[in-house]
């Protein structure tokens, strides 16, 4: 079942034949991570990079000041690492915490190397991939410029109401970056001008 | 001479041959641009990807005030675009501006698809350069949520000081996401406590 849905996934971007997906598949490692347990921890290297096949993750940096900024949330059909630290073996500046009890596919880096080497057409999967991530991030660089914390709410409630309802008013204060003090604020004016 | 950058750019992440890069070079086009001229203006779709040659480019997103926010400055050996536009044939979200003389080699959203199936082997190159740029928004983000200005101005000064030099009060500030009047105090700290 989660080996179908990255399946699917991949052929969303590729054609690859059942054969070389059993070639493709060897090389990921499934898991299971309960409710708050973490999957990387700021400062350790990431090891792996891993497709959710259930449940849902925070993404999030800690400042010096031990404040959590959440930089993004990952669900189903979503991947995830610290690419940073993955690619570059530097220590990670990010925190991946399951926000429900979750599951992923795992692969490591010696196991990506392969990957690529066996399979080429996978070249194309992750550059498609690694340009989503690039515009998503683009997106969320320029929002945070340029748009109210009341048109940023909004616009992320109408695109991930799925993602919306999972969060705790503290976790979607912290992507907005706003305390949730005022996050409160926005929704008591957004119910009195939607009455 | 442009081409010769883009040849030794392409075999810092390839190995490609000499009839390859023949090959390559084909799909791009030399395009002057004068200091003040616009690659992009925020609104039009982005036809082009863009490597420099020569000179250099500030990539701004304008918002509802008429503020202009910097994303990021492109030089020499870079690539720019606003991939979201390019990608999926949307109105771009930011400006691309010159910011001296400046050369690049440009190639359209067609002939970069003829590129990727006359010489596959380039999805490797675009997939670690998306990943590269993936990873620089990232810190970029990252930076704007957990450290200080101070620290965002230092850390820039000294990674990218040829950048830096060329910049003006405004254009720096406005990268930092601070008014001009706060970038000139922290210079003046900085002065201080260095003597």
């Amino acid at each position: 079942m989660p080996f179908q849905l990255l399946e699917a996934h991949i052929n969303k971007h590729l054609n690859i034949t059942k054969e070389e997906f059993e070639v493709y598949k060897r090389h990921f490692t499934p898991l299971k991570i309960a409710k708050k347990d973490f999957l990387l921890e700021q400062g350790e290297i990431c090891k792996v990079e891993a497709f959710v096949t259930k449940g849902s993750f925070r993404l999030y940096t800690t400042d010096a000041n031990g404040k959590e900024h959440v930089l993004y949330f990952a669900v189903k059909d979503w991947w995830m690492a610290d690419i940073d630290s993955f690619t570059n073996s530097i220590p990670s500046s990010i925190t991946i915490q399951a926000m429900e009890n979750s599951e992923v596919l795992m692969i490591t880096r010696k196991q990506k190397d392969l990957l690529y080497k066996e399979l080429p057409i996978v070249e194309k999967q992750f550059r498609i991939m690694s340009q989503k991530g690039y515009v998503a991030l683009q997106r969320r660089l320029i929002q945070s410029h340029s748009m109210t914390a009341q048109d940023r709410y909004l616009n992320f409630t109408t695109k991930y109401p799925q993602i919306a309802q999972k969060l705790t008013n503290i976790q979607l204060a912290s992507y907005l970056g706003i305390s949730h003090e005022f996050l409160s604020k926005i929704r008591n004016k957004i119910t009195q001008l939607n009455r």
